[in-house]
């Protein structure tokens, strides 16, 4: 009986090769680090990645071979996400931000043979160069005048284009991340054509990126994060137009959501944080976008309440770089119109809605088997099985998810009946208190209302009686005098009583991750020998 | 390198389980044949697939085996989809207005098993139960008091619904739609679950169908259409509301459409026609749809004009049973803010774009191998190809399609710059003048704004000198007298001098197929003799 429909792999180049199709004209601008700018447009994006095949070719570079990103988000950078498929490659896009131990490490053990990088971060590669052992090509996006290094423009300028894109398996990789635990080494996730192609498709859907070819997008999330969400690949199925901006200036962000007339974004929320402080600075308006997918960390309330007050969307989201990323997306349900203004921002406050594809559930926090009920209130470990959720890390001998195809996300969560996802922790952060679970995560959101709180975060302290108890460190805004007392009665009409801290201690900061997260395993190795009496 | 991310099989099952898991509670509204009304929701519509797949074992169905249904649009017909695919079997949707002969080639061509049908088709069960051969059992969807045969919900409920999805390739058959052409017999076009599920898949985007949880979907189309445009499939992937009637009656679905909130309709333009005409006689506005997607044939000019100024955004719709069926979809473009009414609408005339996953090209109508432009002027002969496009009709030995992919649709098109699709004939119907082609449906179009006109329909005719030329048959609207000369002067300033008419007759009726398309075919032999002199 097969063959009734038509054999067609799930490529990649399926993907570019109908943006420049279907909408070759939809622009693609760049704002670059020296504050130049460049239009392009998709057939413009697919013309280059052909190029650009070929030239790795040139290099010797072979399908299967892993070749390496260290850039900001630009059309180059795009050009190289279809140009590495397109060969049969795989793009590991590096993290700039990653400690020089984590850098070397993930570079070698990617065997990356071509490194592409931004004349920004020069100097990583000059101090990385002779750690990375198998790097054999180094090509820069973006050099200045009298640079003599390979310039990726006139690189791929001597091509001619006249290329076809290679075939194979649509099981072969694509594209390789490594996650930054906050221990050991970093792991590998390989994407690949099928799962990506898949994932861009359920991406494209009003109840989640919800992209046609009147959307204009300006992705502050990095190409380097995840894929970025996947917005390069579903973005190109839609034909949408793409401003890109390789620095994050919200000035310079600001200035182009307005002029391009940019309908969405998608970012971390530090990025609307600056963002408000911009425009609270300048005194003037939000930009009028559309929607704003936020995710990487849990939306602030005030947030949400300020962008919808805007009149823009907000797409909460939920994934990880093991997920390709997206898991849940936040959006209108279908009782929308019947909720208060107030109720709108709770459930948007959470993590929204698994996207066809994805399936969740919760299981028991103690013994990681028992199913939890989807009933809004129970809460558990987080677990995700589907066709663009992680099997293996690259290079790992066993598999990364059960038998059953449950990826442990390390995330604590309800489940509501109508399949809205809740955060509510990290399963090494949640704290145990007499039996009892607390959530470290909606203490601190609690405790950043409080005014004068400009950052707290909250650990899990040994406790002699209640095996552990929650305390609350907390960055004071510039020039404000909280006092404990005055976080403690902020936070007591609006948590349980067995919740509040046992002690809320003052620091001039709190440490974060290499993707802007607080780092409690940080906060916790500076707090080694901190005690709680019984 | 396999394995990185999970296996994942796209089974149809997968969609029913999302919906039930996902959107459990979401409704199912059907208006049965005897006016009476039910709701169920996705996850009742999947605990009666469960057991009607174990009923489907208990009659000895296995695996691959074909499964008819006679049936209007409601939620058994619903439940059998799912039922019938989760068990394995092959759901044959039989078009109930069907003449004798081809209800009979096609049910045992199939070599369907069970029979699923609705009590007002009983006439037909009675007159072909003796020339159906294969079909061993007879069951009823909404049988009267007394009917003394299975009837469905009893049958079903026999179960207990403790049952297992089968398993299989997601290659595995899971529908089988006959195309109803006007020469030969029906051929039969067999959807493979994975081309079911990326096609529902990319239906859900906005530039398709979409659909959100807060889509509430009265579809007109009838099931046994294409799979009703894959409607059943989209709107489970996305926890939609359905609206089902048994009946076409316009002021049963326009009761339905206010009751209801209905914001999505989809069906053929004469649907909307009957509704215009309900509307208009009962002096109310039409129903506040957000959206129709309007398919099947090409929707005229006035009923798009009319439904705008409604605030219902016309999604307009190209496809075949062959193509799954979604090939193109109208929609706003990206610089639709900058068009004017009169733009927009001539933009909503035409076809659409085609969506990810299928490719169009046109070729020269003479050759049928040169491909032509993309430039908005150029016609020829349009093809298809994709993964939800047809490549072997059921039983067949040849592939339907070239050994590229291409399908040829039959149908003369022009493909502009931006992708959109513009349809201008059937092949057989184009008229050749000269050497010349004339599009005889638009000349069919031109003619029916002209006032007195209720239907036209252009043939050419053999002609002594140009080989061809068009001659328009009309039937007079009820109490009007217009002219040949009348209709004449009302095309002559909108088509070329050389397009014009040789003739214009008048007739009582013209011919349709069982679709409710124009039978040219038909024309063409009720008017064997007629000729055209030189």
């Amino acid at each position: 009986m097969l063959g009734a429909m038509q054999d067609w792999t799930m490529r990649i180049t399926h993907v570019i090769d109908a943006a420049a199709r279907e909408s070759g004209s939809r622009e693609i601008v760049t704002r670059w680090a020296d504050g130049s700018e460049s239009r392009t447009d998709w057939a413009g994006i697919r013309a280059d990645a052909l190029k650009m095949a070929q030239a790795l070719e040139a290099l010797g570079v072979k399908k299967g071979d892993r070749i390496a990103s260290l850039a900001m988000n630009h059309s180059r950078h795009l050009v190289s996400w279809y140009g590495v498929a397109g060969m049969g490659g795989v793009l590991h896009t590096v993290n700039p931000r990653l400690f020089d131990d984590q850098l070397e490490y993930i570079v070698n053990h990617a065997e990356d043979k071509v490194l592409l990088y931004d004349a920004a971060f020069q100097p990583i590669v000059d101090k990385m160069r002779e750690r990375w052992t198998t790097i054999e090509h180094y090509v820069c996006y973006d050099p200045a005048d009298g640079f003599d290094g390979l310039s990726f423009q006139s690189w791929i300028d001597e091509q001619d284009g006249d290329y076809t894109w290679v075939e194979g398996s649509e099981r072969d990789p694509c594209m390789l991340c490594y996650t930054s635990g906050t221990t050991g080494n970093p792991k590998g996730v390989q994407y690949e054509h099928r799962s990506t192609v898949m994932h861009a498709m359920a991406g494209l859907q009003p109840s989640a990126f919800n992209f046609s070819g009147s959307s204009v997008m300006l992705p502050v999330v990095p190409m380097f994060h995840a894929a970025s969400w996947g917005l390069p690949y579903a973005g190109a199925m839609a034909g949408i137009k793409f401003v890109f901006s390789a620095v994050n200036d919200p000035a310079v962000l600001h200035e182009l959501m307005i002029r391009e007339k940019v309908t969405d974004s998608a970012g971390v929320p530090t990025v609307w944080l600056a963002h408000f402080q911009y425009c609270d600075a300048e005194g003037i308006d939000l930009p009028p976008l559309s929607a704003a997918t936020i995710g990487g960390s849990a939306c602030p309330r005030f947030m949400i309440e300020r962008l919808m007050k805007n009149g823009t969307r907000v797409q909460h989201a939920w994934g990880m770089t093991e997920t390709s990323p997206i898991g849940t997306v936040g959006g209108p349900t279908y009782d929308w119109d019947e909720l208060s203004f107030e109720e709108k921002v709770d459930k948007t406050a959470m993590q929204g809605r698994p996207i066809f594809g994805v399936e969740l559930r919760t299981v028991d926090l103690d013994d990681n088997v028992t199913e939890l009920p989807r009933d809004g209130k129970t809460s558990g470990t987080l677990q995700i099985r589907g066709p663009w959720i992680i099997r293996r890390y690259f290079k790992a001998e066993t598999d990364a998810c059960n038998n059953d195809g449950w990826f442990d996300t390390g995330d604590v969560g309800i489940i509501h009946p109508d399949g809205t996802l809740q955060l509510t922790d990290r399963t090494k952060d949640v704290i145990k208190s007499g039996g009892e679970w607390i959530s470290s995560v909606e203490l601190e959101n609690a405790a950043v209302g409080c005014p004068g709180v400009a950052e707290a975060a909250c650990v899990g302290m040994p406790h002699p009686k209640w095996d552990e108890r929650p305390v609350l460190f907390v960055v004071k805004k510039p020039d404000e005098d909280v006092t404990a007392d005055a976080v403690l009665d902020y936070l007591r009409p609006l948590i349980a009583k067995w919740w509040m801290p046992d002690a809320v201690e003052f620091v001039d900061d709190i440490p974060h991750t290499a993707t802007g997260k607080i780092s409690k395993k940080d906060l916790r190795d500076r707090f080694a020998d901190y005690t709680l009496e019984g």
